[in-house]
């Protein structure tokens, strides 16, 4: 595998998250203050009504919080012990949906952060709509497990710290 | 394709639920009093912790509640407009997880369903410990729209009304 | 102040939680299993519609689980760190509401309660219908800084152990 | 009672929500776009550690949320269905707090507000942090009942639209 390659949205995430790989999602920026992301509908993430199914809207959200609450840690253990979700308007089959995650608060112990999924107009990429909003909350600061020490290395490769 | 494979959970679950189908979710029970299913953990569902994924926990609260609610209204159109989940223990790589979903209220306008997941213990069955538990809130009892007025009918097909 | 007034539920709430005494709740039940309690609606705790203020029972719900994650960490210092409330039927003016709080899970560093607020029928008091259910998560075993070294002793007075 | 005292804040909460009037919090901006207010921290709204009830909290964003999607629904009747709160650092004895409540997403059948409130540094009125951050899920645009024409008088008389 070239450097190329290994530097494409999709290795990336593939590389980093393996679920969110899975449904063709591809992360774009990596950092401990903002990580974002690019999902186009397809059909093996719809529910029956042909929009984007709720549940994959929320693993995008547990995912990017979860890796950006993982660098903000300074790549100590991280545990996702809560998510709250609100769907706001579909987003359907053909769209480009734009993810993007920030913190709230970084604590000690705790973080919380914001992820937002935008829907891009295909005529204009300036409108988005608002698709979902929503906010995990992570203990953190974590020791990291014997068996898990190589956990973050592949977030390290790819992460602009 | 025979009876024998149809009756099946795994295809019972790729023709009511695609995403949660290609998790490997299989769905047990399909009642609008109660949705079931079964999850192996595998490596293509977990984090990087090796334990599942918490995302992936959101989505099959989503996809149960959704198609309980479904059900509860009578085929009518549902949709998720909320999600909360808290993830209390870790399953991890090779854990089979038990999936329950039950109404906590079924209003005429709004659902509100309970969505438990259950690390079933691998040398005593009746062991089990709770993995999360999740409260999904939906639009319940809307028009079908014409374009998917056939979304119900896999559905139909295996539901025990 | 004698010793049957003491042991009342208004005195017993007014010692262990302020707000929760202010608004006119009186706690019953007290074990770090379940913690119970009684409120009748009246005007002051209505929003303008005549019905029980969303905030109120909001409000019941984070004492509830605090009080009860305290005593289940055995004394030790708790911090309602998330809520998430349904509101699902509504208490009006007069009615009478039963509310009871239990653990969903208590681990070491993060305890999840339940708590449900149930509208009792005048006529029938074995006729309920649930008015609001809600999570609140909450840290666990921190401990208890040396200014606040007291702030037990009051609940330990009435908690049954 | 005379003009001038008709228009302080106090009265002002007073008339428009009840119970927010009650714990002390006094109501600044009312518009369809923004509603704000502030809270002095005083001894029975605080919890045994001294601190801010986090159901106080709640009850402060449940409030907000519901005057501000009642007036953005042109005075048709609101009902919160879901509220959601991360309760991120304490507010203390004697601190001010300042609450913010703005629309998320204003949709015909469901609103989404988002509440945040900011405790201000005594010594400098720029430096704020943020206490909390909730999300407030209301069903909208239902038909006022016979009974509470008169519900959106009070507010009607002190909106901004």
């Amino acid at each position: 595998m070239d450097e190329s390659s290994l530097s494409s949205s999709s290795n990336k995430t593939a590389e980093v998250d393996v679920p969110l790989h899975s449904i063709g999602f591809e992360i774009d920026e990596l950092t401990p203050h903002r990580v974002t992301g690019y999902l186009r509908i397809h059909k093996t993430i719809c529910q029956p009504f042909k929009v984007l199914h709720g549940g994959v809207s929320a693993l995008v959200a547990e995912s990017l919080a979860s890796i950006g609450a993982h660098m903000a840690s300074g790549f100590r253990r991280v545990a996702g012990i809560h998510l709250t979700i609100n769907h706001l308007k579909p987003a359907e089959l053909g769209d480009l949906v734009f993810a993007e995650a920030f913190p709230v608060n970084v604590g000690k112990t705790i973080q919380v952060w914001e992820v937002q999924l935008w829907k891009i107009h295909p005529a204009n990429s300036d409108m988005k709509s608002m698709v979902s909003s929503s906010r995990v909350t992570l203990l953190s600061n974590m020791p990291v497990p014997q068996s898990s020490k190589d956990a973050a290395d592949n977030l390290k490769k790819f992460a602009k710290l």
